[in-house]
């Protein structure tokens, strides 16, 4: 739930949120123009009334984002220029710092913990459930999360010191330790007596747990099964215990996808010894989800991470780099290739004209069919029984769109240099590069995922290799034996 | 919350109910054949005892089938080809169609429809709330809609119409109508007598929704407080009216990240008389992530749907034919640009071996831009106010990779060919083009936003044309006028 005092529609909300801080940040920026010119001329009396407006100004952009929510001022961070950015994170309230940082993006969050001192990171910390300092805990320099783990309670430090120990994109990671636990010989009458002990029970809990006295898992109780039954009833007769139960170092995108299928809002996080550890709450899913499938689609433009949209262009280029200079080198490479036909081009310069066609089709089908693979392998439904089934399918599929696109990429070269043998020529490279398309395409994810690594990084920048310095080499070759 | 019979590591589950599936499928398969071998030389006692088997076989699959939940056997289905595909769906259950059609694919439900009559659709959509039959309508046949529709009371008929008026892109689409509602003048008391008549709450359900007579929204009351307070509270006194609330016609992209960035389970929609019309749950919404981030990363490779892996040839190179169509005329139009350049290439071959150079890696620079403004604009991050700011970034890194990348091909250049010009024409005509890249790259997507487009389909096409050809023309025409 939220706990933010939000208006109506919410959806022109955010942005017009964003509208109004803007406004109040320009009229605090004119006013600065204004008072720095003042002092030249050094009239004091107007320059006294316009820090007083200016002052009255901040005031109001302050009273302004007390208002908001923090998952809105994260927004709003990230949507201001680094100037503006650090003028309102100074104007946030110190208590509600921990909030944001959980919320902004990584490389905004970088920007905002740059500019704050041990103490208030510390203070920030603090303020949070373990599981989140967890998750803080890489941006914090080391001398602040000591300062935070000595004030800790035990319990908490070995919560800390677990979440921290899971990989990241693992269960461990998402967890939270939030949960109530019940036992299961105890009524409904109990559990709700228990139960308004809280003021609040914690965000997402559509079911308590149920545990022994060793804390080994039992099963769970829906909220809405107390809320429906009557107080005489046992836990015990109640309780669901065949349900889904999350070990601690499983995938996380293996539980992404149980929360999607079965459609859960919370779940149990079990150790190996049965025991209740955590749990996971939809919310995480949703916002692992939501970053995972953007980290898909950076990746296939090769930027290493998140881009702050205001980090300086250095910091930017910086991103974009490995890409680039991996593209280079393979651009080198297909460079070379068609530099070994020299002899050839002289002779038919035609062939300059036409090659890159040859190579850029095949790169644009290879690219299609390793998207449809990358996609069923993180389902898991590529089973030895069906690899070979859909590798034949896809050869197919290149060597009719071969067929069908070589055969209109050779008329085009008949009828601009009447020559039926470069017609053909160029036919039979268009087959042949989207048959290695098809292969490379299928095959490059497959080994990818032998390999033990994500076949959704850094396949497209092989296959386009592959494509374009094969189809310059298939292409001039062919046209070398036919042609000259 | 799940209501099939799952144990307990649930991840290996799904992948190893499909592996058990394909084993018993695989058993069925050698019987098939030894079955049709036998019935050759017609020894009937032979054939007898094996269909004995084989029926045993076919019985142990469904018991199998029978104890998976509908999303699992969904998974199951997808990752069958055709015939097995098939076999499957005949022995599931015909009461559990309608939950099996509404989770899987569109492409897979396409090819299980076709293969069911009238009557057992009808008997499949009528096992549905209305809220699935209008994500099933537009698959079934006219026909079947008539009939379902003539099985709904009134109010269902209201609501299936509702449901369907609604553009699939908005909350409406997403929107169910199992929400609970009370008035505010009654104590928790009541309600808990009210929730109890339920043998079970609808799923997700987090909150009851407060209306008054009209059915005009008040306010939301969580389950959770409900659970903690007295019972002789007033719902008046305890329930929130700052909260959420969304519209039927508001984009679903805005509804999605309103539940991201508030952590909701669930929220009501209201009409513009203020009625509470539906409510939009969490699980719904997830769906809607994954399904959205998976077609940005199809259509990215030009895919103009999800692909059913095991669709026909012919199907499957339909899906993939306007991309590869639209690259081919684009990668004409480069040709015709390099064609005009023929004279100066055969006076310099080594232009040839150079171009795709500069084509290249302009495009994928240019791609990288396009990715994060996309990306920022989808967010509603960039405002008229940094827009500018924005553009002259992505230029300064444009240039400023121009120079650094260029120089290094300008060397890579002069070390083949000797040839000091080449290399600064080199050079030039990759920051040329990288500056070239960065506008369009930033412009594309900022110009279909104005169009009302979404700047996240066919945005690569047209910038890859613009940096092959223009990157082309720069080269040569460069080289045309310093080197010739």
């Amino acid at each position: 739930m939220t706990d933010s005092g939000q208006e109506h529609h919410y959806t022109e909300n955010v942005q017009s949120h964003l509208k109004q801080v803007e406004f109040l940040l320009s009229k605090h920026a004119l006013l600065e123009g204004v008072v720095h010119r003042q002092e030249l001329p050094r009239e004091d009396r107007h320059a006294l009334v316009d820090t007083l407006v200016h002052k009255h100004n901040l005031a109001e952009l302050q009273r302004k984002l007390d208002s908001l929510h923090p998952a809105d001022i994260a927004y709003i961070l990230e949507a201001l220029p680094i100037d503006q950015r650090l003028l309102v994170w100074g104007l946030v309230k110190s208590e509600r710092d921990g909030d944001i940082l959980i919320e902004v993006s990584d490389a905004v969050r970088e920007s905002l913990i740059a500019t704050m001192n041990r103490e208030e990171l510390r203070a920030a910390a603090e303020q949070l459930d373990t599981d989140e300092i967890a998750d803080l805990a890489p941006d914090l320099p080391q001398n602040v999360m000591r300062d935070v783990f000595r004030s800790l309670s035990i319990e908490e430090r070995e919560q800390l010191r677990a979440a921290m120990s899971y990989s990241e994109d693992s269960v461990g990671a998402l967890m939270d330790f939030n949960m109530i636990h019940v036992r299961e010989d105890v009524t409904l009458e109990v559990v709700s007596r228990y139960l308004r002990r809280f003021d609040k029970l914690p965000d997402h809990t559509d079911q308590i747990f149920v545990v022994d006295r060793d804390d080994r898992f039992k099963g769970v109780l829906p909220i809405n099964l107390v809320v429906v039954n009557e107080p005489e009833v046992n836990v015990g007769d109640l309780m669901l215990t065949d349900t889904i139960q999350l070990q601690p170092d499983e995938k996380a995108e293996q539980a992404a996808q149980a929360f999607e299928r079965y459609d859960l809002v919370s779940a149990p996080v079990i150790d190996e010894d049965g025991k209740l550890v955590g749990r996971v709450t939809v919310n995480v899913v949703l916002d692992f989800i939501r970053t995972e499938s953007e980290s898909d689609v950076l990746n296939l433009a090769g930027l290493r991470e998140e881009e702050d949209i205001f980090a300086s262009v250095w910091k930017s280029a910086q991103n974009r780099w490995t890409w680039l200079a991996l593209n280079l080198c393979t651009a080198f490479f297909a460079s070379r290739v068609i530099g070994n036909f020299e002899n050839t081009i002289e002779k038919f310069v035609a062939l300059a004209t036409l090659m890159p066609i040859v190579a850029g089709i095949a790169g644009n089908s290879a690219n299609q069919t390793t998207t449809i693979i990358t996609r069923s392998l993180a389902l898991g439904q590529i089973t030895p029984d069906n690899a070979r089934r859909l590798m034949l399918k896809e050869l197919a599929i290149g060597g009719f769109n071969g067929l069908l696109w070589g055969s209109i990429a050779g008329l085009f070269a008949y009828f601009l240099y009447h020559s039926v043998a470069l017609g053909i020529v160029m036919t039979g490279a268009m087959l042949l590069n989207l048959l290695v398309g098809a292969t490379v395409g299928m095959g490059i994810p497959l080994v990818m995922q032998k390999l033990g690594r994500d076949p959704a990084i850094g396949s497209s920048v092989m296959i386009t290799a592959i494509t374009d310095s094969g189809g310059f080499f298939i292409f001039l070759g062919l046209a070398t034996i036919f042609l000259i």
